[in-house]
């Protein structure tokens, strides 16, 4: 006699599309075309095609673990090319298209992709990537509109990837293989750093998308219509793409664009229920419909993420749209979600980034990643250790984890009674000066809060007497100007007087990462020296 | 060069209540106690509990791989001692106080637990099932009010719960195993066949509670007060232990009483937001505030599940307590959740028991197991397959599972073209009368819509011309008749007229399993005989 047992069930991420067509099979994925029409499918037509994306793959030499590249907006061919990826076995390696040909060649030389998927409109950038990727050898061009021109060169050969799927037919099978197999690459925005990849697995990544489901978090429903703005090459669009399908939501991609003229249309015309990006997207959103005097009343919830929303620029965008904001905060190596603001939080507080679901649990420590005895309303560096944390980087032999498990952000947070989170400053940008540390993200939230700043940034500068001394970056609004003295006097009384800035620099532009994010290994290369 | 990969994160039991006792720490589990007094405590507190619990079992010879019983209501050290053994790789086996000695005696003995988990009202039935159960060496007693005299005994030795936690300390670990260990035991109640039992393993019980968590199946949040009437025993109260703590809800437990004024006083007392349970007894509930004109204005939802709702009942209990009733599906075998009607569907219908979501996956086959050509709209014998569904019954040497993996649940059903599932019968009681199949559910459901009828079933008969032929077995209401002529009239014209049983058999008392479900073996065995 034998115990019993339950079925065996691998965490695949197929199993999100096969749900998906199976028991939503008419529910729409909707594309933002270049051209201002709108392509649709149904879920089950888009999982043939996602099979038949897997046979095209396969016909050019993909095999299992192999990476294969998108260089793409979101799209619906990039969502089904996504699936015919992973749902095989081979792994998909997004590329941003905001980095340069250089940058985009050394993660390739690291991925070893030799089939690259690109947006028709991105194929100059993707030729420039192929000249210094020896490796990369078919070039498949989704979303191109005129259709035509695309096919013929030979390194690497260039195929439309329309004509190819359509010779093609959904023989592949799905899923078959180990749920600890990797399933995706992505790597960090490398605003403080050199970029890393980090390796999703289809066990973590359904493990998250699990997550993202509950109430608690995103609570996605088959009612919702969810338009990711956010990237599907910026951690995989906060998971949108494996969330939509795994509980039947129509899924409405925007294409390349992201102003607020474009995402209003497409929010009316497709009843968009949660929209999720940056919060600069919607400050885009809430000028063009305060300039046209537009109402969208299908939107219910924007959910936001990255850096702290401001209380005030919450409330006007509730006001303007009528709807909640979600705040959360993650980042690519926690694939991306690490916490979100509960939806029927009855406490919900400004500045917080939410609370940790089952799944993540958090620890502040002091420098030396020992915990701190008192884990609440005190700062300390924040450590993170959950079934879809990193363990280790791509390609690095060591793990990113200390002797417990946890994997350190690199953040400075505070985690109040309540369990919520606030991002207070990154660990690797705090200035020691005279032995004591200097957070400069608490310098440029007051200097950001000035009417007449667009862009702060404060970094170390090396300094004789005090190791390091903190210098303050602006950039001013269009036709905007304030003193320095005027800059740094707002100041007093906000921080520490040994904290104000010595001296002021006055930037006609912000260098900018491709993620938007201020791109201080630029400045401090270039203002750091004493 | 190796490739990345995410942390190990092993789904593990414990995990929900780790989770509970650092980011909810206060959050109570409330108990009803007999003498009508409420205890309370805090998931921090109870963590600590019950890890004393597992160093108690630890003492008493427990280890990994071992079953401990439990013949327990729902109480806060019947969720300690639950945790107790599972978070140390023990096995939990809960046993049904409805049944007999002998039945509890013949699944310990293939459980082989030598430690049994008892309320104090239930020490008599424990004693005698003991006497049965040479293995049984040590009995805990819980819950005892009275908090002596039930120390001492040697065959088995008969132990207070809270004396030796007393003298415990919380120094068990938790969780150092593999998921797929077995974490608990659970006998189906047998209405059709002798009992089986169903073994959880960690990640299928994992698995399932965070399909409940999903907005569109329970969406429990952190805000809920959860009151779980469905007993412990029974596939583990529809796994709410697992789900309260794994979001943080507040769980409020009813002991033994589950009458209208009982759970009245509960749901006021408390704030019960979300009361689950078998349809009787919220109608109980509902008497009760009519004749005492209560009102419970804190309920949000009940979820019920088992048989079809009947839409005049759950208008009733919808307009009464203000409430939406959210009907389900599921077995022992499925962990018990199968199907539930999303809470936001605007589509809702009555009598269906709810859509799959990911996770479960549903199949109509005829009686040989093939496959429907058309799975919607049309009636066919209902498969399942999914990460918390059987494969194999406890000491079961065969799979249950077809060679596609698919279990056989043994009820028939529809599917709509929403993908509404409706029972529509038990396969096993149908009757095959010249050839072709009677279902006994459909004649039964007109009956049972009779004023004058409590209970009604419908068996077959062996019959030398027709193979079977169906009788039809009646329960009337108390002070209440209705001639045989007249129960026979009104099948006319709502089934086909040879499904019109050959005879009717009025019984003062309807024979019921241990779960409330007619007796039909007992039935099939007095009256199935030509």
């Amino acid at each position: 006699m034998t115990d019993g047992a339950m079925q065996p069930f691998g965490l695949t991420l197929n199993k999100f599309l096969d749900h998906a067509a199976k028991w939503h099979p008419n529910t729409e994925v909707v594309t933002a075309r270049e051209n201002g029409s709108i392509t649709r499918i149904g879920y089950a037509e888009l999982r043939q095609r996602a099979l038949c994306a897997s046979t095209v793959f396969a016909d050019l030499g993909v095999a299992f673990g192999d990476h294969v590249a998108t260089l793409a907006w979101n799209s619906q061919a990039h969502v089904e090319a996504w699936y015919g990826i992973m749902g095989m076995g081979a792994v998909c390696h997004t590329l941003n298209p905001r980095l340069t040909a250089e940058q985009l060649a050394s993660m390739l030389a690291q991925s070893k992709a030799t089939v690259l998927i690109v947006s028709a409109d991105l194929v100059d950038l993707a030729k420039q990537v192929c000249e210094l990727s020896p490796l990369v050898s078919h070039m498949l061009v989704i979303d191109d509109e005129g259709g035509t021109g695309q096919d013929g060169g030979d390194k690497p050969a260039v195929h439309d990837y329309e004509a190819l799927l359509a010779r093609t037919e959904a023989k592949a099978i799905w899923g078959e293989f180990d749920e600890t197999a990797s399933s995706g690459l992505c790597f960090t925005s490398g605003t403080t750093g050199a970029p890393k990849g980090v390796t999703y697995t289809h066990r973590s990544s359904y493990l998250h998308t699990l997550r993202m489901l509950q109430a608690d978090v995103m609570g996605l429903t088959a009612w919702d219509v969810i338009l990711p703005v956010v990237p599907m090459f910026h951690a995989n669009a906060w998971g949108l793409p494996f969330g939509a399908p795994a509980t039947g939501s129509k899924l409405v991609l925007p294409g390349r664009h992201a102003d607020g003229a474009s995402l209003a249309r497409l929010i009316e015309s497709e009843g968009v229920t949660i929209a999720v990006g940056v919060p600069t997207v919607w400050v885009g959103l809430v000028d063009h419909l305060d300039a046209t005097g537009g109402e969208l009343p299908s939107l219910k919830r924007i959910a936001v993420g990255g850096a702290p929303m401001p209380p005030a620029l919450m409330e006007r965008i509730e006001k303007r749209l009528g709807v909640t904001v979600q705040t959360s905060w993650g980042m690519t190596e926690l694939s991306p979600g690490g916490t979100f603001a509960p939806l029927g939080d009855p406490d919900r507080r400004p500045m917080v980034s939410g609370r940790p679901a089952l799944g993540v649990d958090l620890l502040l420590t002091d420098t030396e990643g020992n915990a701190l005895p008192e884990q609440r309303n005190t700062e300390g560096h924040l450590r993170v250790r959950g079934a879809a944390v990193i363990e280790r980087y791509f390609g690095h032999e060591q793990k990113s984890t200390d002797e417990n498990g946890w994997f350190d952000t690199g953040d400075l947070a505070r985690i109040d009674e309540l369990g919520n989170l606030t991002i207070t400053g990154r660990s690797k940008e705090l200035i020691k000066s005279g032995g004591e540390w200097i957070n400069p993200a608490e310098i440029e939230a007051v200097i950001c809060a000035l009417p007449e700043v667009s862009f702060a940034a404060v970094i170390g500068r090396s300094d004789p007497k005090w190791g390091e001394r903190p210098v303050l970056l602006v950039e001013m609004r269009e036709g905007m100007t304030l003193g320095d003295d005027e800059l740094l006097q707002s100041l007093r009384g906000r921080v520490a007087s040994w904290w104000i800035p010595d001296a002021v620099v006055n930037l006609p532009q912000m260098p900018l990462a491709s993620t938007g994010k201020v791109d201080k290994i630029r400045l401090k290369s270039e203002y750091g020296g004493s």
